[in-house]
C-alpha cells in the first residue's frame, strides 16, 4: 500500500505517516520523488486498514497496489533506477550496455583473451561463469573460486567491470568481494533464500528471469531483494520454456516493454541463452535494443570450438565486433548509445 | 528429395532426371536458380530408392531433405521468393513493408479514412477484417462480402494493395476477386482444405502463425500451399500461446531469422495480435524490423475507443505515424528500406 | 443473459420474457428444466440493458453469464447432456464407452477386422479416418469417400456405430450421410465455417481440443454448434502442446472434472493421440476414466507394425482386450459401467 | 557408461573391471542385481574410450547411455527403488502411499488435530510446511524451526512418518533431525548447492518436478542427489506451467508412466498443487493412482477456510476421509493397495 503525499506536504506531515503506519505493526518506508513523497507500507499482508490514514494532513491518496510486489513497482518509485556497476559504467539511464564473455572461466589465457576481444570491440562489461548450475551433475561444473579470481584479474586488466554467477550464500560472498555484480541464474530466480542473501548486501544484482516465471514472478523475486535493503537490481530477459524445439528457448522480447511500464529497475537481454544459436544471437541482440532493453548480455569465446560449455552458442570474435557496431546503430535509431568502460589497459 | 544438377548440366540432362522421377510415380519439378538447376521429387513418401538417379549425367548430389517440408525450403530454392502485391509492392526483398488498418471494416468512411491515414503516413498496404474469426459466436463477425466492397473501394481511393482474412473457400474466392493478398488466420493455419483452394489460386496468401504451431508445423501449412502451386507466400509470425497472462499471446521473434535460415519465403510479424496491448505495439515492431523482418502488420483505427474489435490493441493514427517514422529509422540502421505503394489519391 | 424464471412461473410470464427480448432485437430460447424454466437471451453483445426484464412477473432473477460461452454452460442447462449415438450407445449418462479403432481406413479387410476385435473386446462404437489431416501434404491423406463406405461397411457387420473426422463442409455432409458421429478435429477446432456447417446438422459431433486451446476456447467452439441448433455435442480432450517433447502431447486431464463443472457436455479422452505412445495409453486410459471421464477413444490396428499412419501409438489387439478389462474395473471402483453396443454380428 | 557382466562372471571379473575405471580416472559402481552385476563408470564426460573394458573376461557389453542421466536410470538398476519413510512406510513397491497433511504448520493445536484427521482417515504419511517458499515476500513464510517441531509431535502421537520441505542447506539439517522425508519444492528443483546438500545426507529426500522443467530435467535432478551417494529419492508430478487458466498448473499425469519406464524411483503426484482446486482434487488423485502413481500427496486442514496458505486447495476432513477410500477402490481395481502406517496412537 502506497501513501501519496500532497505537493505541499511538510516533513511534518510524512513523519506522522511513518509514525501511524508502525503504529499499525507495518514498516513505512518514505520515499522523496522529483515531485512529491510517497510512504510505502510494508508488510502489507492484504488486512490493513487503511481508514486511519486517508484522512490525516498532507495525504493526498490511499493507492492499493493491486500487484502483489511493492518497491519494484513504478507506483512505488516513478523515476528510473540506475545501477552502477563501478568503472564509470551504469545501467538503466540512457545507454545501453553490452556485456560480453565467455560461458565459463576455463584459464587465465582464455578469460584475458575473452576480456580484450570484449575491450577491443566497444564491449562495456565482462561476464564468464566461474559457479555453473548445468543440468547434468557430470557437466563441467566452472573454476569456482579460482575462476572468480582469474575474472578479476582479466576485469583489472581491461577496465570492464565485472558480472558473474553465484548459486549459493558462500558464493555470493565470493562474488561481492571479487566481483562487480551478483548474478542469479534462471534456476535460481525463485530461490528465496539465495535472494535474500544478496538482498543483504549492496552489490549490484543482476537477476535472470526463471524458465517458467511470468513477468510477475520476476518481479516478485525482485522484490525479495529489494525488501532487504539492496536497490540495485538489474533483470534480465533470457527467454522461456515453449513448445517449439526450433531454439533453446523462446526470448520473450516484448517482457522488455512490459517491465518498463510495471517497474522502474532496468532490463537487459540475453540472447545466447534466450535462442541457443550463434547465427541467432546478432538479429535477436539487435531486436531487444530496438524493443528499448536497457543492455544485452552475449556469449563470446576466443574458440567457440574449444569452448568447454555452450560453445554452440558463443560468437567469434569478429561477429561480436559487427554486434557492437550493429547494435550502436540501432541505438542511435531510438536515440540511445552503447557507452564504453572508462578505464583500461586494455 | 532434391536433385541437385551440376553447373554445367545440358538441358537434356535435366529433362532425363525428370523423366526418370516420373517413372518412378512422382512428380518432378525443376526449378532453375542462378547457379544451377535443382529437380524437386513431388511426392516422396520416404519410401524412395534414389539409387536409379545418382548415377545419371549431369547430377551432382541427392539431397535427401530431412525436413518434412520441401518447397519452401531453401534447399529447394535459395534465392528469397519476393511476392508481389501489386501497386508497386512487393514484400521479401530489401525493403520492409508496412502493413496498415482496422481490425475489422465497420462501415466506409470508417475504412477509407483508415487507409488514408495509412497511406499519408508512409505506409504501404492496407489490411482490415471483412470475414473475422471470432472466439464467440455472439461477437461481431464482420460485414462480409460488403465489408470486401468496401475494402477495394479504400485500396481504389489510396493506391494501396488491400490484406484481407477468408475463412472458407467460398470466402477465399470473394477475397481473391475484390483483394490483393489472401489471409488465412492462425486459428486456419492447419485448416488443410482451405490451404488446398488457396493453393490452387495465384493470388498471393499471407499465412498466420497458429497459436500453437512449431515453425516447421508454420512451413509444413505453407508446403500445402506451394505443393498445390501457389508460390506466392508470406509468412507471419504473430504471436503464440505462453503461460505469462502479461500479454495476449507472446511474440517469437526469434521465429524470424529461423525461418529466413530455413525457407526463402517472406515472413513478416504481427506485434498488434502479438502482444494485444497498444503500447507494445510500437517498441515491438522496430524489434521486428531490427530482428529482420520483411514488414509488419499493425492495427490502426480512426478512433479506436469506438471500434467494433481489437480497440484495446489498434493504434491511434499519431501513434501509426510516429511509428513508421521511426521504423524507417531502424530499417536504415540494418541496410533496409521501407518503400512507399506507387499510384494513389489519398 | 439468462432470465431465471420462479418456480411457479406461467407459461404466460414465460411467452411475456420471449416476446420482450424478441422486442429487443434478440432471440429468445426458453429451456425448461426439471425445477423450473430459464429463458435464455441469444445475440448478447454485452450492451443488452435488463432492466427492463428485472420486474417482470415470474422473473426470479437475471443471470449475467459472465464466461462468454452460453448454452454450453452448466448455468443454462444443469442436467447433464445425453448424446445418442444409435446402436443402443448413449454418451454422457452413467456408463463410459470405449471408442476403439485404427488411425486411419485402409481397406476393406483391415477395417473390418479392426471392428471385429473392437467388438470382441467389448468396445462401444468404431473410429477410423477417411478424411486424414496430416501435417504434411505428402502424408497419407486418407480414402476419402470410399474410406466412410468401408467404415459404414464395418460398422454394420458389427452393430458398432461409427465416429469419423470431417474436415470440410463438403465432407461433413458425406460424413453425416454414412456415419452416426462428425468428428472435428484439434486443428479444425476454431474452423468456425465448419462448426457452424455441423451446428446446422442433426448428426452428434465429437469436438476435439484444439492444441493450444483453453477451455474456455474449447466450450466457445463447442457453443458455436450449439447456437447453430445441433445439442448433441461430445467434447474430447487429446493432450496440448508442451514444452517436454518426452511424449507427444500433454494430455490434460484435469480438463475432464473441469468441463463437467462448467458445462452439461459430456467429456472423453483420447490417450492414443494425448501421449502417442503404445504403452503409455493403458495406464492413461485408466486414468481417464478415473477422473471421471464419459468415453475414451483409442487407436487399435489388426497390425500396428504395419499401419499408413501412427503405428506407434496404436494398441495390438490383445493390448486393447486387457485395456477394455481393466477400464471395466476402474468404472466400476468409482460407481460407472462401460455399455456394450446392443445389435451386431461379430 | 555401463559395463555389464556376464551371468557367470565372478567377484575377480569385476574388481578388474573397477581396477581397471579408476585407473581411467573415473569412480566405478559395482550395482549387484538379481540376474547379474553391473559396473557404473561415474564421471563419464563424453570422452571415455570404452576399449579397454570391452574384452575384458567377464563383461558381456558396454551400454552407452544416451541419457545424460545414469543412475537413476532402469539401465543402471532394473529393480524398482523401495524407499523406507521409517514407521513400516515404504515407497516404490505394490503400496499407494498417501500422504495427507496442511499447506503450512500454523499451530501445535492445527498440525496435531490434522494429523490426527489423517491417520484416522487412513493416510499413511504426514505432510506439513515449516519454510515455505512464497512467490511473495510478503506472504506468511511459515514458522520454521518451530514449526519443525510442531510437525515432530503431530508425527509422534499419530506414528505418521513426516514430510516436509527444505529450503537451504541450514533448513535441511534441521529437517533431517526432525524428519523422515526431506521434500525439494519445485522451485529449488535446480538447486544444485541445495541437491548436492542432501545428496550428502542418508534421509529420503521427496524431489518434485519445477515447474517448467521436462522429465529429463527431473531425473538430471535427481542424478544430482543419487551421485553424491543418497539413492532413497522420490519423485513428485505436481503440476507444470501451461497456458491455461483454468487450474493453476496442469497436471501432468503420463510422467508417471514414463519416469516408471525410463526410470528404478518412485513417483508419487500432488493433485493438490497440480490443479489448486479443491473440488478437481479427489477425481485427479484417483487418476494419478490409475495411472500407477506410487502415491498421492494430499492438503487436508481442519478448517480450510481459515488456512494461512493454500486454503482454497485444502480438503475438509470429510473429503479426504473420502477419497482415501475412493482411491482404496482404485488401487484395488489395478492390483496394488493402500497401506496404514504401524504404529500410532491418534
Amino acid at each position: 500500500m502506497l501513501v501519496v503525499m500532497q505537493h505541499d506536504a511538510t516533513a511534518k506531515d510524512v513523519d506522522r505517516v511513518v509514525t501511524i503506519i508502525q503504529d499499525m505493526g507495518y514498516e513505512a518506508r518514505p520515499m522523496p520523488g522529483a515531485q512529491r513523497t510517497t510512504v510505502g507500507l510494508v508488510g502489507n499482508d492484504g488486512r490493513v486498514d487503511s481508514s486511519r490514514l486517508e484522512a490525516l494532513p498532507g495525504v493526498a491518496q490511499i493507492i492499493h497496489v493491486t500487484q502483489p510486489y511493492k518497491q519494484v513497482s513504478r507506483e512505488w518509485r516513478s523515476e528510473n533506477t540506475v545501477v552502477d556497476l563501478g568503472h564509470g559504467v551504469t545501467v538503466g539511464g540512457d545507454s545501453v550496455v553490452v556485456i560480453g564473455g565467455p560461458c565459463s572461466v576455463e584459464s587465465e589465457e582464455q578469460i584475458v583473451s575473452a576480456a580484450r576481444i570484449v575491450k577491443a570491440a566497444g564491449g562495456t562489461a565482462l561476464r564468464g561463469g566461474a559457479f555453473k548450475p548445468r543440468s547434468s551433475p557430470y557437466s563441467f561444473q566452472g573454476l569456482g573460486k579460482k575462476g572468480l579470481e582469474l575474472l578479476a584479474r582479466a576485469g583489472k586488466a581491461t577496465g570492464l567491470p565485472v558480472v558473474t554467477e553465484a548459486m549459493d550464500a558462500e558464493g555470493a560472498q565470493m562474488v561481492a568481494e571479487l566481483a562487480d555484480c551478483i548474478q542469479i541464474g534462471a534456476r535460481n530466480m525463485q530461490n528465496y533464500s539465495l535472494l535474500k542473501t544478496v538482498g543483504k548486501m549492496k552489490k549490484p544484482v543482476l537477476l535472470k528471469r526463471g524458465m517458467a516465471a511470468t513477468i510477475t514472478d520476476l518481479l516478485l523475486s525482485a522484490e525479495y531483494i529489494l525488501a532487504e535493503g539492496n536497490q540495485n537490481v538489474i533483470l534480465c530477459e533470457r527467454g522461456v520454456r515453449s513448445f517449439d524445439p526450433a531454439a533453446r528457448n523462446m526470448l520473450d522480447l516484448t517482457a522488455i516493454p512490459i517491465v518498463h511500464r510495471l517497474s522502474h529497475l532496468p532490463i537487459i537481454a540475453d540472447p545466447s541463452h534466450g535462442t541457443g544459436l550463434r547465427d541467432k544471437v546478432i538479429p535477436m541482440a539487435r531486436a531487444a535494443v530496438a524493443a528499448g532493453a536497457d543492455g544485452v548480455m552475449i556469449e563470446v569465446h576466443p574458440e567457440p570450438d574449444r569452448a568447454l560449455s555452450d560453445g554452440a552458442q558463443s560468437l567469434f570474435p569478429d561477429q561480436f565486433t559487427q554486434l557492437v557496431g550493429e547494435l550502436r546503430a540501432v541505438a542511435a535509431a531510438i536515440g540511445r548509445s552503447v557507452p564504453v568502460a572508462k578505464a583500461g589497459t586494455a
